[in-house]
């Protein structure tokens, strides 16, 4: 299951602490290591040093321009968050996520990404807008400053316990959390984004947005579907609906 | 509880580790920590700069030349150890000992050490041999060097999270599952389902959905967003959205 996760690293400034998370990710069994937009140098020979011999990983590491690029084939994206954010979105604690994990790859093409953002300021609202959930280590509300490499060894040490249970407890199969298995898998973050960009274009073809006064409508739209966590055929039908109201709009404004 | 627990580290070489090691106990909430026989100059500026603020902790750090010494006040000493020893001990996981925090602190003078080794070699077998048990983060078999900030990260969190929990059972207030307090309150059943009439109604009306050949659209999107448990200010959007393609479609079949 450690297979089907990647780490996500937004911005980081410290090339050491991108060697001290492939170490913790590689102590953890998990491989493979994403870089959005990295502000530190690398590779780098702090990384390597920081990184105590997990040099297959950093050898791998993949360099991304965007978080929409780094998660596009990922069908769960969980982002790294302080507590309290302007608008609510589902928050877990790294045990509930790691809780998750066994229903989360029940088919076996459904990937994860944990994101983690800029050690002086985390991930932007937009960036956390991409994210299904949010997880959050608990910590001493005075003092919440986590080192990158220590969080990613937390969340990455809760995936191996919940994975290690999860063999222990592999023979009889469990209840399932649905009443049956779900039969389709999960619309992965490009399919998401390729639906929320359809969505927006139909709004303001049917006048009910204006991209100059945007209030919080995409981001609450955004909030509701992310939620909900549609599969690839709910999209299908979503983007259907769409493409149907598009029609219906365009012979209204061709035939005034 | 978190005031009944130390953190000693007992020939520590890097000034560093230090530092980092006082960060992750005070973003945890723990505050004492001891040096034994420190190999790593100590008080050092490299502790300061690693501890990103966590400087109380380090002013307040006692030095001892034994272990024997420092858990002298102890009630219970748990020691970071490597899987298999020689001599088999009582071996427990981070989230294992974490269970036995309340049991072990009924007594207001009840004291826990937590002990880590050097970082090339760990505990002498003297040193577990003073401890009462062993604790062991599971890690990956073939890279199992942790660094030593982060197994008193992994453990001050697994400490951390049996105090939360324990806080929880004693107190009614249930722990919210959103980053802050959802805003609105959840659509009422009736809203719901004049939702989804609206929406069956207008999916009809942009000739998406023949009633009499209904296939699973209207329990599919059900399902849909149900799951998201829409709130009230979110069922309001998503009415407008209908209204304007209503209107979209309305104009367009007036006009044929």
């Amino acid at each position: 299951m450690l297979k089907a996760i990647k780490i996500v690293l937004v911005g980081t400034s410290h090339p050491g602490n991108i060697g001290g998370v492939a170490r913790a990710m590689k102590n953890m069994g998990l491989a493979e290591l994403c870089l959005v937009a990295p502000r530190a140098q690398f590779p780098h020979p702090e990384a390597v040093l920081r990184s105590v011999g997990a040099t297959d990983i950093l050898d791998n590491v993949q360099i991304y321009a965007s978080l929409e690029a780094a998660v596009a084939d990922c069908t769960l994206v969980a982002g790294s968050s302080a507590r309290s954010r302007h608008l609510p979105w589902p928050l877990l604690n790294p045990r509930e996520l790691a809780g998750r994990l066994e229903e989360e790859l029940v088919h076996s093409e459904h990937r994860i990404a944990l994101v983690f953002g800029r050690e002086d300021r985390g991930l932007s609202n937009e960036e956390l807008h991409l994210c299904h959930l949010h997880v959050h280590i608990p910590c001493n509300p005075d003092f919440s400053s986590l080192n990158l490499a220590a969080a990613v060894q937390v969340l990455s040490y809760e995936l191996r316990m919940a994975v290690l249970a999860s063999q222990e407890n592999s023979s009889p199969a469990e209840e399932l959390p649905f009443g049956t298995e779900w039969d389709v898998p999960f619309a992965s973050g490009e399919a998401l984004e390729h639906y929320f960009e359809h969505l927006e274009k139909t709004l303001i073809e049917i006048d009910f947005h204006d991209p100059n006064k945007p209030r919080q409508l995409m981001s609450r739209l955004r909030r509701l579907y992310m939620r909900a966590r549609p599969d690839t055929m709910e999209v299908n039908m979503l983007r259907g609906i769409l493409t149907a109201t598009q029609k219906a709009a365009k012979k209204s404004s061709e035939s005034q």
